[in-house]
């Protein structure tokens, strides 16, 4: 048994689906290259938003991500969690393409971040203004969609960014 | 306020819980490279164990990690999922560091693997047999456990596997 190519057409419905579950991210896999071998290393960190709409997080640079992401940029981020019920192999997820951008306290978007992370991870406040933890946002280069079994997209950056 | 070096000596507690997070395992992150850019791409895979312990998967040949491994066998595995309540970044997880070997059907060990699979993912008996999916299992090179905030180990092969 063989079957045909199974990237589906986009469509609105897998629009609004990847939408949803980037801005429902509260955490996620963050893949980077390991600068000391470079081989993959998957992470979990916490996901917000920036006011655009944009993927961002607050990491430590203490973190082997961190370190990372300084060495290569190029990374990918994968969000959307099964819920403790179902088949999480048929949850809907989405692997985001991008390139990591750090937002120091002296960038004038910072504090307009700190404001929005605040929002959806209100327990942040105890180490958010910590000199080793800082802000990275994910620019986006494109994104894989899987809508359950057999339903696979692949998006342009502006099919999960409003306009 | 800075920190010094975030890792812990490894013990025994921290082997029993990283050998916990593994046996529990369903479901993960894998992080690859994906040969079109040299980037790394993060998806999400069904996760098992092989009869000696060691991660695994069942994966469509149809699919891009699939290929990707194909041409670059370096890949990481996250695994230890949040439950519905309380911080997920204080949630156990380990990210494992491997090399990913293809096992077909034509290998002695193939008939082992399918057995035990099927024990922890009794669902999988619809499609394990299908000519587009086939087995992998992650040779361990090490592993990085996250404990929650502040607790952070990096494990041997050994640390992982008995012996």
């Amino acid at each position: 048994m063989t079957r045909t190519d199974p990237i589906r057409p986009t469509d609105d419905e897998a629009r609004a689906l990847a939408r949803g579950l980037l801005a429902a991210a509260r955490f996620g896999a963050l893949g980077v290259i390991d600068p000391a071998t470079g081989a993959p290393a998957v992470s979990r960190i916490a996901v917000g938003t920036t006011p655009q709409g944009a993927p961002m997080s607050l990491v430590s640079t203490l973190s082997g991500h961190t370190r990372a992401l300084r060495a290569n940029p190029a990374c990918s981020l994968l969000v959307g969690e099964p819920g403790p019920k179902g088949d999480p192999l048929t949850h809907p997820r989405l692997s985001l393409h991008a390139t990591a951008r750090f937002v120091g306290r002296e960038a004038p978007e910072h504090a307009g971040l700190r404001a929005h992370y605040l929002e959806s991870h209100p327990k942040a406040a105890l180490y958010i203004d910590f000199a080793d933890f800082c802000f990275v946002v994910f620019d986006l280069r494109g994104a894989s969609l899987n809508g359950g079994f057999g339903k696979a997209y692949e998006l342009t950056p502006a099919d999960l960014l409003p306009a």
